[in-house]
């Protein structure tokens, strides 16, 4: 039974690393005492050594060992034999690109199919979705494809931002963005605001945090879901 | 000789679409009455013909006519008998999927090169550099690639954005993204402000507009030029 977080961020304003979710995480994780992190989005080109240590300082705080991916001689293996996983933020396209170069789609797919426990984080979080077609990060890669793990059957973006009317830029905001993703792409596309994430279990996919999250489907009025609001429907 | 205005924008705020810089326009197109108009890049969507006729309103104040590339059987054969050409803002993939897509990035390349004068804003500004990896836009539609055009030696990030000291928001700054990038690419970044362009004339491109421009070098510190600047050296 599927058993995933895919959170909008990692860290809120004026809080730790991971600190704001840390109670859910040890509820999350119950389960097991070590986790697989996956590192590859690197954000700001951090080394995978660096950032395995920046997440097992946090987890350490509920008692787990965190294990980096880049530390086993067999990805897919190391995959296969976790109880849970958690991938960091960074860059998406990073990310993706690693994914399809290590040949770890296809285990993440089964792991996760199978019962796993999967967290993600911003990049983390987008990957879960159909494609990386509504991520924020700059492409500074080019990957072999945009197709993500499909973890849930619609898009992700995470840190979703609202249009900022004081704002004198001229840029197009996220909903002006997303909108755009619509004239190419039907699924459908979740806001998730820092501070926000999706809990799946099981066929259930529900909106938890103390936000409101932003749904934009194809051909219809955006619309805000409240927290507790179940997703299942979305597709 | 190439003769380019490759715009951050085709707006500033509180202004018309291409106002800020008619006058300017009038100056680079003074050989020519009619200007080819590439749509392709859609800015929310808007249809090639909507997009073309707003273009040709905006260019009427200066008296020049406007035709859209999608009113042309042969589009490679419209770049090559055109004089003037403007590609405008919106979406960069879709802009460069559909370059390669009908083709006519060799084309481009080759007239640019015989010295058409080529006019660029947002999305038609990033395709001037070596790739749109600096592009700022979501990623809707896989192009074939991510390499541009090249008419300059380096990458641009139209529409740029200094970090907001004030903001909570915890999504990656502009420069985060672009010191991102400089761990995968080596390329120098010019991070155009919105009213600032490069005018490229043979082989001189100079830093126009009031503002300064942010330059990003591969093992740099960024660093800040005044308007009047010449880049050729950067690459």
């Amino acid at each position: 039974m599927k058993n995933l977080i895919i959170a909008s961020t990692s860290t809120i304003h004026g809080s730790g690393y991971l600190e704001y979710i840390l109670d859910e995480l040890a509820i999350f994780f119950k389960n097991t005492d070590s986790i697989l992190f996956i590192p590859y989005a690197r954000p700001s080109g951090i080394s995978y050594n660096d950032y395995t240590k920046k997440a097992a300082e946090a987890f350490a705080k509920i008692n787990k060992i965190v294990k980096g991916i880049h530390e086993f001689e067999n990805p897919a293996e190391a995959i296969k034999n976790a109880q849970g996983i958690f991938v960091g933020g960074g860059n998406t396209f990073v990310l993706t690109y690693q994914l399809y170069k290590t040949n770890i789609i296809k285990p993440l797919q089964t792991a996760i199919k199978n019962g796993t426990s999967y967290f993600g984080t911003s990049a983390g979080s987008n990957i879960c979705g159909l494609t990386i077609k509504t991520t924020n990060d700059m492409p500074i890669v080019y990957p072999q494809s945009f197709n993500a793990l499909a973890f849930v059957p619609f898009n992700i973006n995470p840190h979703y931002l609202d249009p900022d009317s004081n704002s004198t830029h001229m840029g197009e905001t996220r909903e002006t963005r997303i909108n755009e993703f619509h004239h190419y792409n039907t699924p459908p596309v979740i806001g998730l605001r820092e501070g926000s994430w999706l809990q799946v279990n099981g066929d259930s996919i529900v909106l938890k945090g103390s936000l409101t999250a932003r749904v934009f489907e194809y051909n219809k009025t955006p619309y805000e879901v409240e927290t507790g609001t179940e997703l299942n429907h979305l597709k």
